[in-house]
């Protein structure tokens, strides 16, 4: 047994799951709107005691680090600190956007996009190549017009996934651009993903969250000159 | 908000999953090994309570009556009917191979197929056809030798999905036959796809599990002349 717990708060949905190596043995998922910070590590207990598996048994710990939503960032960061912490186990951070894609074994060209509101998404571009998926381009708050400007140019259409693939669809669709949604269980950014992308990442000694833009209460600071 | 609690227990995995209308609200899936009889209800409970919602709060209950493994179709199937009958909630029972392509929104043509030992599995196939799935035979007790003669005059080749996906990948390859896996997350019947399955089923007065085989202790006392 080689065991992953991981956590994915990156957004209003939670999941965690656990994996031997990258077989997925259980999963919770919830997107009732509740916040994160009551249901993340109430879920974990559950769903490790439902495997009857201890955290002891755990090999390491793995955790969405971002982008997404700060406090869904903070929460899920903070919670997988606390058990790695607690439990003496190595932890590993990865990106919310490349965990997203990881799970869906879609070929293609693969287009995650998290709404990061004003306008814009979290994305970055991921190519499937005989089992792997190449990044083409670094995770990157853009524009949804910036986004289906760049797909205009391509000879495939875009697979989009993320809380924000509805969202691109209906730009894509306005910009007479093809767009394929990915399935509804294949869709949203999952522990799983999480899981599966942390077996290729380094344990991190400082895991810090990547929240790619400043907060609203930074932003507002620094508006004001502060 | 209409609410509809599926279970699925028909082989080692176990899933509960909550949907209003078709979007999946939660859902907790294991496939550790651990007995549905301790594992199925602390799920369904588990899951409820991290999503706030009571039992009172659901519009009705589903489940997974078949085919599939003795043991966990009856224990699903009482499972649902206590929870139907206690809360006075109508029930519907949905066929595992339906429920099993029902969640995947995967093109083409869909073929579960799950382990019924003895060298068969239970399996019915499906075409993909605008948006529905339009089901090509009734579910079935069949060798995989015969499956793989099926597909051999088929111009596309099976997506295959269920707990006996690997098994039949195998026996397709070694009758040099195109077969494609679906992904992971896909593969396993769940409850999502038993709440989808049943939003077009009727509610059951007298649900009764469907075995399409004789369990192993009839088989015994037939053969005995009892």
């Amino acid at each position: 047994m080689n065991l992953t717990l991981a956590l994915e708060s990156s957004a209003k949905a939670a999941s965690v799951a656990l994996c031997d190596g990258g077989t997925l043995i259980a999963q919770s998922f919830q997107n009732a709107g509740l916040t994160h910070s009551q249901t993340l590590l109430k879920m974990t207990e559950d769903m490790l005691r439902s495997c009857g598996v201890k955290l002891a048994d755990v090999a390491r710990i793995a955790v969405a680090a971002g982008p997404g939503s700060f406090t869904g960032i903070r929460i899920g960061v903070a919670a997988a600190k606390g058990l790695a912490w607690g439990s003496g186990k190595p932890l590993r951070g990865v990106s919310t956007l490349r965990a997203t894609v990881s799970a869906t074994e879609l070929p293609g060209v693969l287009c995650p996009v998290m709404d990061a509101r004003r306008g814009e998404v979290y994305n970055a571009v991921f190519r499937y190549d005989d089992g792997l998926y190449l990044r083409e381009c670094d995770d990157r708050a853009v524009s949804l017009e910036v986004l289906a400007d760049e797909a205009r140019n391509r000879a495939v259409p875009y697979v989009l996934l993320g809380d924000g693939a509805e969202l691109a669809y209906e730009v894509f669709r306005a910009n007479h651009l093809n767009a394929v949604l990915a399935p509804e269980l294949l869709r949203l950014q999952c522990a799983y993903g999480v899981a599966v992308a942390s077996l290729g990442a380094a344990d991190a000694t400082e895991l810090e969250p990547m929240y790619l833009r400043l907060s609203q209460a930074e932003r507002e600071l620094t508006e004001r000159g502060l």
